[in-house]
């Protein structure tokens, strides 16, 4: 393969950039400005300051609007909102956090669990007029919301909610915001009216007068230092039976009437609750989106590093050998430049999902669902590359990689609690395997034991995929290539899938008899902690074949015939080291076979000889601007030279 | 297994201890001295102001003492020094390198390289009236030291040596204490006199004067902010043609007369060389020691977390569960725990081994090469081991775990580095395969054709092993019990020691051929690139190997039957997660068959649930105080238990 020089940069890039391209190009020249990056010599408190400097800043970007509907002064852009926002973490991942948190959490619950009456607050919250946040999270429950304990107890005679934190371990916990900034929340508490418990509502509750200080029957405090996310005011909230008006609940789904009667379109509790927060999807999206673009940074500041850095002698030439071109370091960098681009096309395709939902244009009962089990599986799929590969990078740069000049630490310690954060990893995988488990049961319930058998041997690999068009896609895959996939070239697309395909299926499969075989003996928990590492083996294969499936689509789109060629090896790359790391999994359930898993270890190896020229034109695609890396070192070259 | 209680915990804390229990036992109470924690709400000017204070109560210990000969003023009890200091790892890693740089790295430097006429400094230093630092890494070239570019040029007219930084690269960097507090260097540089180059050798070059001013021709500058580590004045220096005195030259090995003439016992300068560079092997040890160390709180901190978290109901009881009661956090938490076991043992033995050849009761000409390659390849795991552990433990501890007050993020940044400095990991891994590969190559050197064919079918499998006394533990592990290794029970010792064993000796084998086929035909770097990946693999299935039979040495040493059975399950969680995450290797080379691949990943589970009630017992025999824990999160348990 020639090298393609920067105009397959400039295609790959757009490639990548997904449907919002213009949202993303808009954007790059205004984040090279310096006050939009972070200063990592402030203390907190300056820190935090900054960042709202920076929020006012960004306000007058108009990215925020496109969160918001019309008839709310926004220009009704889901996906460019998401994606917009998405590049401050090119500059400062604070930024971003705070943002999300003004405008997409706060704003969000206001925007989507609000009616009429509470057009005003969007409108001053779009223009950070009044500064929100969003408490959920308690010190004692996170990712299980349906166990938050803080009340809100409706009292019909004053026509008042009374908020309150029961317990110690109802303290809200960990919100953004709520140390210094926000004047209001959005409280997500248990609604108890009639003396009978409606399950979790959100109520905006005031937090602080115009001085800042805490309004009566409120106590925040501060949660202090972190890892990172050092301009982030990130507190903690008691409630001493705080009165808030009636109307002060958000009412979209369910409402209280002046008497105290309750009501909702939505009858079946469970139904209402995931309802409410399955309007909240866009956190969850973001924080993939933005975990990956901090990884895109990374990369980029790595891969630039080890064009430049030079160490240790090539006996053969007696020059000192430029890291990159060392194989381990390859190995190193390059998987996770593949799964980056990998993931890119994941969150495109992701984002513009959200955006049909979340605009009416796809009103498939099923969509809403479908679109909350893949978020959640991407943001786990997105989060974890990026700790796992801006760990790589910040060591793959040696000492250099460890001064915050240069980066790299600011990058890990600011993403590093995005595992946790908008649900965290472990839970989520679980929800989606539990959805796939779902689909399945819902399939073979109805059989007797003679049709289990013929089910399991016929049908049942099918069943996990219906809806995603993955039988399709190999199909189409099959069509355009000549041979059979069982016995099939690895290098080709449909064989690929296929083994990605297969893995899922046969772990949904098992996974499902497991449980049903322990239930019966042992109980549901039981079985199902016994499983748990099954399961959430199921649920990683899931996610690893959609983001595969996004992959093909998006290099399908790419007309250019050179840049084509080089994301499909980019792709093989992606694929491969997938493979690699599950190789053992394959071996050992006879899909693959010892020769062929040994071709795929040297499959890896001259993918990433192959790939080594076109590292540059590769992270060029990532598309960070080189005017927002502002690595000490890449500026600095040399100085790192060596001789 | 019946719970074994508290009286457990004590026997396996003192078999951990090792050999210097008790340093280690008196150094306990004093840990618990809020003087000695970091405070991470400082500036890091005054975070290394504190640091130094540190210090000075530290130097009332009597432990840098122990690091030196007693006609010094030292106690002379190298292992006593490197494991009393490790302890202080367990308050503030800042104070543990700061530490370590003036009595390990810059003392070391002094009392090892140099002769009689230093004896004042190494007084000096060892009380902290004489600040120093280790000026060997430069912007340029760090693992490389050979590359050094800061010259020492000797003048004989005014007998003195110009100590000059000739290219922007050549900046001494990431030295610790440079940017602030050290008033001298040990600067490793190339000697040049007579117009001829002679190598890297260390100076002493004064720094700064009693006011803390660079002294002429001395430029210092500040690193700055890092990831982690405030406390440590990391900079950099420059030279501009620098005079000091002949007699700064450290004139243990080589020497230069007043007219300039080189002299040096050994002959050899590569000799020269790597023995100067051999003194410096405890810097190494200690970084491994000060990793596992830190890994060790952080598993002490998240695994008594785990046991009072609640999350999510169990539907068979209505009760939310325990978080170390799932399946997937037992996985994600207790197999670290046993690796935390493994290189306990396996530090203890080195530290032992240490001691010996620095102490001159281990004459062996082959032991300081030996300890060399062991104490690279223990720092290589300690250090991914620290890595790895403390971000399972940030994440395992969710939101709380992003907390500074919790000190897991402040043991992962601080830690972060440790891959990194005394030798990059890659490189230190390479350093032990070409130790290995040398003295296989030793073995086969002068074979011929058919030599080699009946050496490799019938020898090769014994020579990696040489001296290791390998063979001879697993024959005794054999004779304890009853059938043989090839087919043999897999939670059998010596079945599994049999297998650490042929991983390590196949790719070795394989890579020395592959090494020779390929040399012959591409030239000696680009055979040694290309087979990189695998010898990486070579070297760490070695180290795998001794760490393992540490353990089981370890094991042998508990006399108390309750204790041992318990410790003897811990080393099968550590064999069977080790050979799970291999044995896609292990089924591919024929070493294991699939169905005992899928016995070792039911093993893992059956060991995790044996484990289970034992976990408290386990972090208690981890040997960190609980005084010493200081996570805000376990203090409070009631705001954090849920319902």
């Amino acid at each position: 393969m020639a090298s393609p020089g920067n105009q397959t940069a400039d295609i790959l890039r757009a490639a990548l950039d997904g449907p919002w391209r213009d949202v993303r190009e808009q954007a790059r020249p205004r984040l090279d400005d310096e006050r939009l990056f972070g200063d990592p010599y402030l203390d907190y408190h300056a820190a935090r300051d900054r960042v709202l400097e920076q929020m006012r800043l960004v306000s007058k970007f108009g990215l925020a609007e496109r969160g918001f509907r019309r008839e709310h002064g926004g220009t009704a852009d889901p996906g460019g909102a998401v994606t917009g926002l998405e590049m401050l973490a090119y500059t400062d991942l604070s930024l971003w956090v705070k943002s999300g948190v003004q405008w997409g959490l706060f704003g969000g619950a206001v925007e989507n669990l609000g009616t009429e009456r509470h057009r005003d607050v969007v409108t001053r919250l779009m223009s950070l007029d009044l500064l929100g946040c969003f408490a959920m999270t308690e010190s004692g429950h996170g990712s299980d919301v349906a166990q938050l304990e803080t009340t809100a107890t409706y009292d019909p005679a004053t026509e008042e909610f009374v908020v309150h934190s029961p317990t110690e371990s109802s303290r809200k916990d960990y919100i953004g915001g709520a140390a210094e900034h926000a004047r209001m929340a959005a409280v997500f508490a248990q609604l108890i009216t009639d003396g009978e418990g409606r399950g979790v509502h959100c109520f905006l509750v005031p937090l602080r007068d115009a001085e800042g200080n805490d309004l009566p029957g409120v106590t925040t405090s501060d949660c202090g230092l972190k890892g990172g996310l050092p301009g982030v005011d990130n507190g903690r909230i008691r409630f001493d039976h705080v009165r808030i008006p009636r109307e002060n609940l958000l009412n979209r789904y369910a409402d209280v009437a002046p008497d105290g009667a309750y009501s909702s379109d939505i009858e079946n509790p469970s139904r209402r609750f995931f309802t409410t927060l399955g309007t909240l999807v866009r956190g969850r999206i973001s924080v993939g989106g933005a975990a990956a673009a901090a990884a895109r940074v990374a990369l980029s500041i790595a891969v630039r590093y080890a064009e430049q850095r030079r160490q240790f002698d090539d006996p053969d030439t007696g020059e000192e050998v430029v890291l990159l071109d060392y194989r381990s370091h390859q190995r190193r960098l390059l998987p996770h430049v593949a799964r980056a681009f990998a993931l890119s096309f994941a969150q495109n395709d992701l984002v513009r999902r959200m955006h049909l939902v979340q605009t009416g244009q796809d009103l498939d009962p099923g969509a809403q669902r479908a679109l909350e089990k893949r978020a959640a599986g991407f943001k786990v799929a997105q989060t974890r590359h990026a700790t796992r590969a801006i760990q790589e990078c910040r060591e793959a740069c040696g000492g250099a990689g460890y001064l915050t000049e240069n980066r790299l630490v600011t990058l890990k310690a600011d993403t590093d609690v995005f595992t946790t954060f908008e649900g965290d990893n472990v839970v989520l995988i679980q929800l989606v395997a539990k959805e796939l488990l779902t689909a399945y049961a819902d399939e073979v319930r109805d059989l007797d034991a003679l049709g289990w058998v013929r089910f399991a041997a016929t049908m049942a690999r099918d069943v996990a995929r219906e809806g995603s068009g993955v039988r399709q896609l190999i199909q189409r895959l099959r069509d355009r290539g000549g041979d059979s996939v069982d016995d099939g070239d690895l290098s080709r697309r449909a064989v690929q899938l296929q083994l990605f395909a297969d893995r899922e299926d046969y772990l949904v499969r098992t996974a499902a008899h497991r449980l049903q075989a322990r239930a019966e003996e042992t109980g549901p928990f039981e079985a199902f902690d016994n499983a748990q590492d099954h399961i959430l083996l199921a649920g990683e294969a899931h996610i690893e074949r959609l983001v595969l499936e996004a992959f093909i689509e998006g290099i399908a789109d790419i007309e250019d015939e050179q840049a084509r060629a080089l994301a499909d090896s980019v792709c093989d790359l992606y694929v491969y080291s997938s493979l690699e790391q599950n190789q053992a999994w394959y071996i050992m359930h006879r899909f693959m076979s010892v020769d062929r898993a040994k071709q795929v270890r040297r499959g890896v190896n001259e993918l990433v000889d192959r790939l080594r020229p076109h590292a540059l034109t590769l992270v060029e695609a990532l598309g960070v601007p080189e005017s927002t890396l502002r690595a000490a070192m890449l500026d600095d070259a040399s100085v790192h030279q060596g001789r």
